[in-house]
């Protein structure tokens, strides 16, 4: 069966989607009949649009040189907004940048596919971190389904473990490292004896950390999908306000060194329960599932019966946060396919 | 709805299910309309049944004084079998103790029940180490659900996370940590620089390990579960007799000290793909999520998308067990509740 995908963003992560869903087309289609089709795409030059849809290849090898508004078939400065009404499709793959002040584009993106009672899945976290509560409202009003297990640690599958793999247990709290830049940066220092500074620029250089880290190291980022963990895996009401939040600008190779000497180790931990949402830097030890380095992410999920479940993964990367969004389409899909 | 239960089997993890049941009874019947009823219980000294449903708490109680079979409603001497042939049921939960050798009394128990159209849930290992395709056969024959999360590290979901969890990926190999007694042993081993023989012995005073440690120590558990690991994710049929096993008795502290100096850990490894089956002593960098200490289990997935996917929990434990059966039985009802 035919699902027509409309995405809109088409930075590392809809690029991902794009080469995702050509790699495993043959897959998708032999194991669970599923056939992708992209009827539009969207990206901050213009757009592109035909209801039989489009080569992805073609988009693919445009993209590399231009953006798709200047492509012979394109609409230059169409907004992804603007491709929505123009575009028949089933679901939207949302993927523009995460805004923190506001939640746009994405948050009118979601209103308008949702409202039209089109599913949804993003990798965006910026209007779930702000508006969690109304985006779920409007899904559960049209039926559309609104899913983003893209949004929290990439490739980390911790919203679905936490929701369809443990559904006899009752989950109390979550615990992560939901950050992968600052632990790229706290795990040099602990390795290297580096300074926060030598550590930083080593992230900047390597393209792990941006320019301008704040968003990482000021722990913004982490607070964002604790939000996202809090609402989706706990139901708990609230947003990036209610997160208390400090980052790892002060944590000094004194600190580390030591927490090393005791069997520990330093972390930007979140922790999410009943009571408690925060971000901050914690003490974990050494040999404990919280002990991962480099950039991976990690969750520990505690439950009632099952004790602490624990999943690490990729928290960023191009095809890894693609593969958590396509896994959703699959399940919309398959959640739909026998009331169509 | 109603599910009636024939749980066959009353050490730690049958007992563990019986009590996680009783604690969930409210909780799944609120959240999902499942309604558990024990038609039949059965140990090594005999059964008890009822169609309109046995009193858990009361089983517990007298379970803890004697067996079954000296209830006064019950039937002294009727073994697990012979109970299926009196009893109402639509899953049988079977949790009867692991035998490398024949599978049995669990193997003639799954024949049976799948055999006549019953849903399977088992904790056990022995039959699935070596018969698992005859049983799989069985049950695409009749219908009948066989699943054993429980059987491969306890409340680690690692097959349903394989399975459920990451359907956009193909998996192409497992590697993990599949037995919690000798994890244990090799984590004092480096933690406290005891001898292999002092570590075995704080194992068997804590109740970590048998009074006769054979088949954790010389690997033929973790063997189980691959050769389970092999066959559900990866599709690979073999059975216990295709396994390269090498236990940990011939582990040395200078061994350990050896890896400690080079920032390495010695674990015993699991390592399944399509040309691998092998267990045996491997070196983890410290700081992976192979890392981790004490008896905890964990598994990662290799896949194509995802990079990869590391799930940690807890290899043993009544409650934690049970609450893997507990799941599947709740995903069995939830499969076929709309074809009753």
């Amino acid at each position: 069966m035919r699902v027509r995908i409309c995405l809109v963003g088409l930075g590392a992560v809809g690029q991902g989607f794009l080469r995702a869903a050509q790699l495993k087309g043959e897959y998708l289609k032999k194991r669970y009949g599923l056939e992708l089709t992209f009827t539009g795409v969207a990206d901050s030059s213009g757009a592109i649009h035909d209801g039989n849809g489009l080569d992805i290849a073609e988009i693919l090898r445009h993209k590399r040189e231009e953006g798709v508004g200047s492509h012979p078939s394109g609409v230059e400065g169409m907004s992804g907004l603007e491709l929505l009404d123009e575009v028949e499709y089933d679901c939207l793959v949302e993927a523009t940048p995460t805004s923190i002040t506001d939640g746009e584009p994405g948050r009118s993106l979601l209103i308008k596919a949702l409202g039209d009672g089109k599913h949804v899945v993003t990798s965006n976290k910026g209007h779930l971190a702000l508006f969690y509560s109304e985006l779920m409202e409007l899904s559960s009003e049209t039926g559309a389904e609104l899913m983003f297990e893209a949004s929290v640690g990439g490739a980390m599958p911790i919203i679905n473990l936490a929701r369809e793999t443990l559904t006899s247990c009752s989950i109390e709290s979550v615990i992560g490292i939901l950050n992968g830049t600052t632990n790229f940066i706290l795990s040099r220092m602990t390795s290297e004896g580096s300074s926060y500074e030598q550590a930083l620029l080593e992230a900047q250089e390597l393209g792990i950390a941006e320019t301008n880290p704040a968003q990482d190291v000021e722990g913004t980022d982490a607070a964002c999908k604790a939000v996202i963990l809090a609402n989706a895996i706990l139901g708990r009401p609230c947003t990036l306000r209610d997160v208390s939040v400090e980052g790892i600008t002060g944590i000094t190779q004194g600190a580390i060194e030591l927490a090393a000497q005791e069997g520990y180790l330093i972390k930007l931990i979140a922790e999410i329960s009943d009571d408690t949402l925060e971000v901050g830097p914690r003490l974990v030890r050494m040999g404990s599932p919280y002990a991962v380095d480099g950039t991976l992410n990690m969750a520990t999920l505690r439950t009632d019966l099952a004790g602490e479940v624990t999943v690490v993964g990729r928290g960023a990367g191009s095809l890894e946060t693609a593969s958590a969004m396509l896994t959703d389409t699959l399940t919309i899909w398959r959640r739909h396919r026998d009331s169509r």
